[in-house]
């Protein structure tokens, strides 16, 4: 499963209150795949959505001009319960760890209705040049805002 | 166009009140395209995640087990204003002519934060088994609760 | 079902050889709904991918950088069999109509394997001004290229 | 980056011709995000659709009827290298582990034009019964087809 059945545990017993920032997000009909569950990649939009949300609303990233964007260099996700369409998820974001031009990002996705922990991942940001995707420091305003997402 | 200008028009004037039921639809970061703006196919999901939430939630379809399902056999869509992520819309539903088999429905996609209209669309279901995708009349449970949303 | 019977049988007869540009798209699993087939929706990311690889491939339309960009104010789509992933897709392209700065395309969808006509659909670009989205004459170069590709 | 550096560089230096199964896959206009390249969720749909092409059409795992179907339990991903719309990638799987009920596929993502390494990944299947989704024994037809994929 790609981590120990310690670490598994450990994730699957995360509520909505161990993170900083959350975001409802509803699911659509065409995120049902043919056995009648979200897609397993859609939880990887879901992981986008949220990180880009706290970045432009809490943050003040602009992405159409700005400079300075997030590439993402990894991922992963551990699945615990399925959803299906209509239900809506929440999104929940912490920062794990913050480097000079990286961060690594949190994020359980629940059921909104009941608060199942659906899914767990990680996320990896480093800070490019828009122009030429070179890493740069993360600039200060956004790691103020990273620092205050951190567990 | 597709349309006549005049017609273009008139759909230009509608409002969210011109509708029977709304559902909120977060947009997501990949639903925005090269240009920035959402991608014109993604409106399409959001007419099927408002018709088929209509029909599940309000109607009582279930659809992992009715042997009555619906099948798309056509659609369109007027664009009016484009719309970004972060941006929320709400889907609109209402139903514009209701046959045997078939069914009309007129789709208004606004943006939440002020009601533009962004999108008027239409969505042609017809009500096949699913055994082998022979048109029925619609059963009559549906048939009430589509004449119910009938403008 | 938005257009005549006349009509839709019509369309119904169209085969490869009425069309200028074709492009192969593999389906994904994730492009099944939760009755098995590709969802109705895709079929428009199916339109959006042969007309913009006509236009940057055939055309020379500079995505990145162009000041004139094509925006999507309308499409349509009839719908006549399924087909489920794994199978991969043919989308065929013609230009049905040239105006000043606006062009309707015609896209028929058909299986690679058989050739059956699965979906046909109209897409309409108004060339605009990328900065301000001013619609703009279509540029000479692109013109040229649309003129071939009119039946 | 969630793996250690030295692991990062060892998985950059993978060839196709260290892969079992490959798949061409075209990208789509929308894959392209608003920073112009492939956004990272359409990689894993990638992974799905490379891992049950396999299944389907190398193994013969009958999706519709199957009792047993293949659940995601966990996935990842390291990105190397952007890749914009309209190139196609080319996927290549290979099994890494092999269980009781579990399968690790191993998958990289090359631009098809040059054969540069854009991303590599994992994706685990628990195998379960489709009416429950309890974990059963790999069907033994199953089992043989992945055992030929193994590295």
């Amino acid at each position: 499963m790609l981590i120990s059945k310690e670490d598994r545990e450990r994730l699957k017993s995360l509520r909505i209150s161990d993170f900083y920032f959350t975001q409802s997000i509803s699911t659509r009909w065409m995120d049902n795949d043919a056995y009648g569950h979200v897609n397993n990649a859609v939880y990887y939009s879901f992981f986008d959505t949220v990180v880009n949300t706290f970045l432009i609303e809490k943050i003040g990233l602009a992405v159409p001009s700005s400079d300075t964007i997030g590439l993402v260099v990894g991922s992963n996700c551990q699945y615990f319960a399925p959803v299906s369409y209509p239900d809506s998820i929440t999104a929940s974001l912490r920062v794990e760890s913050l480097g000079n031009s990286s961060v690594t990002y949190g994020i359980g996705i629940f059921k909104e209705s009941d608060e199942t922990l659906l899914a767990y991942g990680n996320f990896v940001h480093v800070f490019v040049t828009r122009e030429d995707s070179k890493p740069v420091q993360i600039p200060e305003f956004i790691r103020a805002g990273l620092e205050k997402a951190r567990v």
